[in-house]
């Protein structure tokens, strides 16, 4: 998808290591207007599948998932990295591992808001060895639910998250996917 | 509020210790109907303020931002609370205790997106003793912006944070004010 690519190229910073710095427009500071453009990509992509429900993992999947919610008209909901007061024994728990942060997390979701007739979209903000991903779809295994697919601002598809999940089944729509990026701040996007 | 006093008082719960559950509409499942009636409530009361960023704090706080961002067409920026690969040096940091959580932890904005021409709105589902919005306003402190007011979704007024806040000269406006609750399950609202 052209705007977000041209996005990327114009505000985006490549660090060493493979890491892509958009913070300035996708997950730090957020660009309402990008967004509902994203979220109307997805919404063209799924409208037809009966999507009743958004699931992301926080924090920087929320307000992607947010302006999806709006465009299918559905409630979103969030898998948590720790349990807290505010939810009761009744969870799905999965277990991910972060690329960005280096660590190893449990996420969950209240049972009682992810059920066997639910027919979910996934939204994140990135794609990349997939460990996000993984989690959310086992959360919606868990349920019983029927999985639709996943939208996707940014794939890094020299990682191997896409192909794999793909090879499993998933569909994904990802927006921008980048097929290199060199240390010197190049990216190149897949055609 | 009208609208969230009896979402509140139809769909939430109240747990033993002053927690209020909320977590089928507010902060896990998201009812974007609803987000997008309480941002339209806290455009009408900070609309000539000249408001041109949005400031919130992970997780839960980022939907309702959301469309807060939306409402005064500006972006949003949400602190993190963690440091992650994906951010550089340039940070401005607090530090939050957490009432839900029942821990502290270190927040953190990157400075190139707080400046001190920001005319800032914070936005939080909860105010409660107040120590996110502290973290917020702190922040907003470090980088010499403007701080306009804090748009709440709940607040609970038999919390000091409100009181303590206001004193201080914060604008708050909160679309639920929260009186009393019982460990039997009643909510009391301020008139």
């Amino acid at each position: 998808m052209r705007l977000l690519e041209e996005r990327i190229l114009t505000d985006g910073k490549v660090r060493p290591g493979g890491v892509l710095k958009v913070d300035g427009f996708l997950n730090h500071q957020m660009d309402m207007d990008l967004f509902q453009v994203l979220a109307g990509q997805w919404y063209q992509a799924f409208q037809n599948d009966g999507v009743n429900k958004i699931l992301t993992i926080e924090a920087s999947g929320i307000g992607l998932a947010c302006f999806a919610g709006v465009a299918f008209h559905c409630p979103v909901l969030f898998a948590k990295k720790t349990k807290t007061k505010n939810i009761d024994g009744s969870v799905y728990t999965t277990r991910v591992e972060s690329f960005t942060h280096g660590n190893i997390y449990d996420v969950i979701v209240a049972k009682e808001y992810l059920r066997a007739e639910d027919r979910v979209l996934l939204i994140d903000d990135f794609l990349a060895n997939g460990a996000a991903l993984d989690g959310l779809c086992d959360l919606v295994r868990q349920a019983g639910a029927t999985l639709v697919g996943a939208g996707i601002a940014v794939e890094k598809c020299f990682q191997p998250g896409g192909e794999r999940l793909r090879a499993q089944g998933l569909r994904i729509e990802s927006l921008a996917r980048i097929r290199s990026m060199t240390d010197e701040g190049g990216i190149e996007f897949e055609p």
